[in-house]
């Protein structure tokens, strides 16, 4: 596999909207922690436990480029990337920020389409995540555990029968599976209800995050919904009730669309196009105005109002405006402010029909 | 002529953008204000001297029309115009908005490429007015002049030999002259000296207002710069001297632009084209927003930043954000919110490459 294909393209393999219900749902997610027998959790490891993890971590990729149709693996260690490369790979959910600064442990594998990406030395010794388009967790959860089963046959993954799979934070322990889905609820946030939405998701035990993780501002209207709790469920009731929750979600943001058309439409649109004519227009653009304008523009080509832009390069936006690759594109470190030049020359470019 | 297709149309004879200076100066325009001798100033009139004032008004249009090269003049009464007809006079600046609502004794003689315009029975019984694009009001005051010798051919002017023409508010006395250029300066605006430059051009004896004549706001940062007094001085130092203001402004204004070009070029130019994408794209546009864009835009197109697009093109603009042109051509009254919708219609079509 060539990094460089990987980075230098604002797409993945799962961001090509050929999934269901992509108008609502961005991505499905799963993540399996998995930890190695024997060897101390990456917190508490030592020089000498990492030969045995990244000759774990080199059976796994060797395994999974000799399963059939697994795709084409590559394994990574975190020093020999440069800053900006490993930016890129943070912008595009591929692997933790936390996990761009581990250089001492830290390495990364990749499916050449990006749909599956495993960190190894993040909080866990493997974090295998597997991405696809719109809302798809079963299919998104059967990928990761074909992953998995060619990992579980080169390692021995650290197991009790009793409680399940190992990790290092009691949360993940049990499955040690997190399922989420990523969100574009633009219609709830115009019509004030997104609040009370996303705080209902929230009592029934799931996590909701912004686009770019802990922490991160829902901007762009674009939130994470994530499982909480790994343990006492199978990874079929989490992935239901995930799933169950998402549904709803989709229905109750069609709903305010069509509302929105129903009853303001020209205030709809008037609002879609002027974001699509400042987008196409702009030479100086921040990343904060880039997907608030992102956010109305999706709204307006999933609603009917803007044609010609697929919805799949319209989302290239979402890594395409962010600073990391702007700056790999650009081969150098940018000031703020020429970055915000550049993102708008490269946002006008994508946008040209 | 037919009265129709100068109401149809949002450019007029002098719109053209054919004159010189029009990157700063929109028009030059002259009035002649004159009185019958022997007829009460309107303000005074009464019903028995409608007919003299009349058929001064009819000898006036025959002996226009007979004179070689002069064009075709009509001659309409007030009352025989429709609102939605008078309004769009008024915002083609062919007659005052005072005029408009002048039933009883009001009318109007146009040529038909509207560089002619006089109203009868205004504050004077007649006002003389020519237009012409760009900065050239010796050549706007030779027209009104022969205008002027035209009419004195037919009719008897209340003149004395000690202070020149009679009119009926005592700042016209004399030559009845009143010259005015209307500037476009966003630069000046954008670099904060408009204020300075404009009340240093009211200390010099001038008179400043916006658009739309005395108490206008300055929207579009577009000013008119007219003499406040006709008596004392002959027509050629009157227009000499605003000509010359005129010149300057256009210096200063030219020199602010080189300095945003130099200085911020990239801001002006991210600035000109988010004005320009939002008018190509907006579905609702109120006239304050239109003409607040148009401005920003003609700034872009006259720095060079804009292809493409004509400034006459651009101006007419000006006419056809205006709410009376909007219904007149819709054919019917509308509310604001209703005209806001067919503006950004209207506009965008214009814009249409």
């Amino acid at each position: 596999m060539d990094l460089d294909t990987v980075l230098n393209r604002p797409w993945s393999g799962w961001s090509k909207d050929d999934g269901p219900d992509t108008d609502v749902v961005l991505s499905s997610r799963i993540r399996l922690a998995r930890n190695l027998e024997g060897v101390p959790f990456p917190v508490a490891m030592k020089g000498e436990h990492l030969t045995a993890v990244m000759a774990a971590a080199e059976r796994v990729v060797e395994s999974l480029n000799s399963g059939a149709g697994l795709g084409r693996y590559s394994l990574i260690a975190i020093k020999d990337l440069r800053q900006l490369d490993r930016a890129v790979l943070v912008e595009k959910h591929l692997m933790s920020p936390q996990h761009a600064s581990n250089e001492k442990y830290g390495a990364l594998i990749l499916r050449e389409d990006e749909c599956v990406s495993i960190m190894v030395n993040e909080e866990d010794h493997f974090r295998i995540q597997t991405l696809s388009s719109g809302l798809q967790l079963p299919e998104t959860l059967r990928l990761a555990n074909v992953v998995d089963d060619a990992m579980d046959r080169v390692v021995r993954y650290a197991f009790s029968p009793q409680i399940g799979y190992l990790t290092c934070c009691p949360t993940n322990v049990g499955t040690g599976l997190r399922g989420s889905v990523m969100v574009h609820v633009p219609a709830l946030a115009l019509t004030g209800q997104a609040g009370s939405v996303l705080s209902a998701v929230g009592k029934l035990g799931l996590v909701v995050r912004g686009l770019y993780g802990e922490g991160s501002e829902a901007a762009g209207n674009v939130f994470q919904i994530s499982n909480q709790v790994s343990l006492g469920q199978t990874e079929g009731d989490i992935v239901a009730n995930l799933s169950g929750i998402a549904r709803r979600i989709i229905d109750q943001e069609r709903d305010a669309r069509a509302r929105l058309i129903n009853g303001i439409r020209m205030q709809l649109e008037d609002r879609v196009f002027r974001a699509f004519g400042v987008m196409k227009n702009a030479r100086i653009m921040s990343s904060a105005e880039a997907l608030r304008l992102w956010s109305d523009i999706r709204l307006g080509i999933c609603a009917g109002l803007i044609m010609g832009i697929p919805l799949a390069k319209l989302d290239e936006l979402l890594v395409m405006s962010r600073p990391g690759y702007i700056q790999r594109t650009a081969g150098r470190e940018m000031e703020p402010s020429e970055r915000d030049i550049t993102r708008a020359n490269m946002i006008r470019k994508l946008l040209e029909v």
